[in-house]
């Protein structure tokens, strides 16, 4: 069975101390059934990184299923670290697949701004390993500036040749109104940014913030009768890595990445090359870098040659079209759902002023810890 | 497509502080393997509720794949609270009928007795309402002490009436070498029980241990090639109801629980009479009350007279055959993964001193918070 995305919501990504968990998600939520025009669900998934230390809460799918109004509808709560988002998405997808969900609601939630220092540091660092990395006081800055550094190390690069990638993602940020950073900067800026993690700077890492993001999915046959654009889900796939940085055969060597990639184009019947526009995981500029490679879009430590030779501003393949989580923002267990959010919305053609031209095969992909989880959606329009 | 289970595997309830967290999973997870006699597995499913706040650990997919020897394969971790383990079946039962998986694992897995004190109430309460109900100080033995005193001043019945079902538990739980508590007590001491939130008494309440079960799944089609005694999975339901307990109409009405068995039955094509053993959410005597009159299988009001009258020791539906949650021990989000390998052995007739005899039909219930979420599953063997 074909699965289709009928309905899109998100919020602005940013600090929304204003509202509750819950009430951020239903205010995708809202969104996603209006668009869809439909309150007929009969499923939840919730993709959250960070409730359980930051708010005291989990059991999330019935907390936003009652709240959404969805009272007796199949809930649940799905994590994969900064990967939640889009795992809850391929929940849904299966369910769907399965004939025994016919519409299915996803949401990405995180409210990762209510805590500070030290206590928002050991929240975000959950998706590493706890006994064998975090306990060192590795986090996921500190994890990044090790491959960045290794990386720099062994394919003699320097910091600025990874400029590009933050310049594209701000350049599409300043266009997009949901957007956390909507300013502009220069790579020449990009060498003098504050470190975060020695060789990691502010300029390569994606800012945390709060946000939600929803979509409701259902069969491809029921979504032409809803809908004047169904977006078909041709490809939906998860993989998993040693989970331990130190534990892989080569730690610059995204193999979850590879393999997530290679099984959803494969469902999809498709070739990298058929991808117009890729919504990679942006966190760090490394990750961008390794991301590329993994995937066979450039030879092993040639990856940030793609930015540095600008394909990803008007090239052939687009990349953080709405900012990516550099500029629009990184939710952690809502990121996924953005991602195809922003994939779908280029796909139908209300992308706005982020609009890419010729969009008929997009991918958006998503990333837990160092890569220990990887996932791939394949997104198309007839 | 029909599902069957085709391995079993599961660990002690108790304390085990001598081996981490993913090593409990994995004494589970070999025993499964081994019981299948397969290594092919295509997808992990992990049930657990703790271990981001207990154990700063989430992304338990890709730790426990890893640690198991599955890298690579698509693995999640699913939360609902106390349900995480029965939920994280569900999801693993909904991918094997899409056809995208051929054979998946799903494991609960808890270590619960590393904190104590504020600590473990703090992590144990995340999946009642941290706004309206945690906050107020309330815990999970709190909330059934509510619900139990409500129910006793609404019926007139008194504590001693709700003796039988842990009389049951204990028993049945004395016979099985994995039981957290294997002493039988007599009926009589029941009320003389030191008080844990008033009504409820020690012997009410279902003790917090640590624990791992594991079962293996996949179409009944190559069950029946792999294993001599394939248990079929004919109903795979979740439900939600309103999130807090002052939110119902009803509070002593388990809606998620109607739902859920309802809905699972509905797609066994049975009704509850045909049931022939019950493994019920006896997390409190409140709550396994509670649930046999939302299935219809006692009137409002009169649950406990199940108990009252030994229907459950030797009588028309036995349950907490292994000693249920309370005498088995509750190990949280693999509760729901032990009480399926339970009903299993029953339908296998490899349940050991605990077998039931003539077991066709048996029912699995996970509830999460004060029945925020209900996950009823129907097994059954040929």
């Amino acid at each position: 069975m074909t699965v289709a995305i009928v309905g899109l919501g998100q919020t602005s990504v940013g600090e929304h101390w204003d509202v509750s968990l819950r009430h951020l998600a239903w205010q995708a939520i809202e969104r996603a059934l209006d668009d869809a025009a439909t309150t007929d669900i009969d499923a939840l998934y919730v993709g959250n990184m960070l409730a359980s230390k930051s708010s005291h809460q989990d059991h999330l799918g019935a907390l936003i299923a009652d709240y959404s109004g969805l009272r007796g509808v199949e809930a649940v709560a799905v994590d994969a670290g900064e990967a939640s988002g889009a795992v809850a998405m391929r929940q849904a997808v299966l369910a769907v697949m399965s004939g025994q969900i016919r519409t299915a609601l996803v949401v990405g939630v995180e409210k990762a701004t209510d805590q500070t220092g030290s206590e928002s540091l050991s929240s975000q660092s959950t998706g590493l390993d706890a006994d064998y990395e975090t306990v060192h006081g590795l986090t996921p800055a500190a994890m990044a500036g090790l491959m960045m550094r290794r990386y720099m190390h062994e394919n003699e690069v320097g910091v600025a040749e990874f400029a590009n990638f933050s310049v594209n993602a701000h350049a599409n940020g300043g266009k997009n109104p949901l957007a956390m950073f909507r300013n502009r900067f220069r790579a020449e800026k990009f060498t003098k940014a504050p470190l975060v993690a020695d060789p990691v700077s502010l300029f390569d890492a994606s800012p945390v913030g709060d946000g939600a993001a929803a979509v409701v999915i259902t069969s491809q046959e029921r979504a032409m009768d809803m809908v004047p654009q169904p977006v078909r889900v041709s490809g939906s796939a998860v993989a998993t890595d040693a989970f331990a940085l130190a534990d892989r055969q080569n730690p610059l060597w995204l193999k979850a990445v590879e393999l997530s990639s290679e099984r959803a184009l494969r469902q999809a019947g498709l070739a990298i090359e058929d991808v117009n526009l890729f919504e990679l995981h942006d966190s760090y500029t490394i990750m961008s870098t390794l991301a590329l490679e993994a995937m066979g879009l450039a030879d092993p430590g040639r990856g940030w040659k793609l930015a540095a030779e600008e394909n990803i501003l008007d090239g052939r393949l687009p990349m953080s079209t709405f900012g990516g989580l550099k500029a629009r923002g990184n939710p952690l267990g809502a990121t996924g759902i953005y991602q195809i959010v922003e994939v779908a919305h280029q796909l139908r053609g209300s992308a706005g002023a982020n609009q890419v031209a010729d969009v008929k095969v997009g991918l958006a992909q998503n990333i837990g810890g160092t890569g220990g989880t990887a996932v791939t959606h394949v997104l198309q329009i007839d």
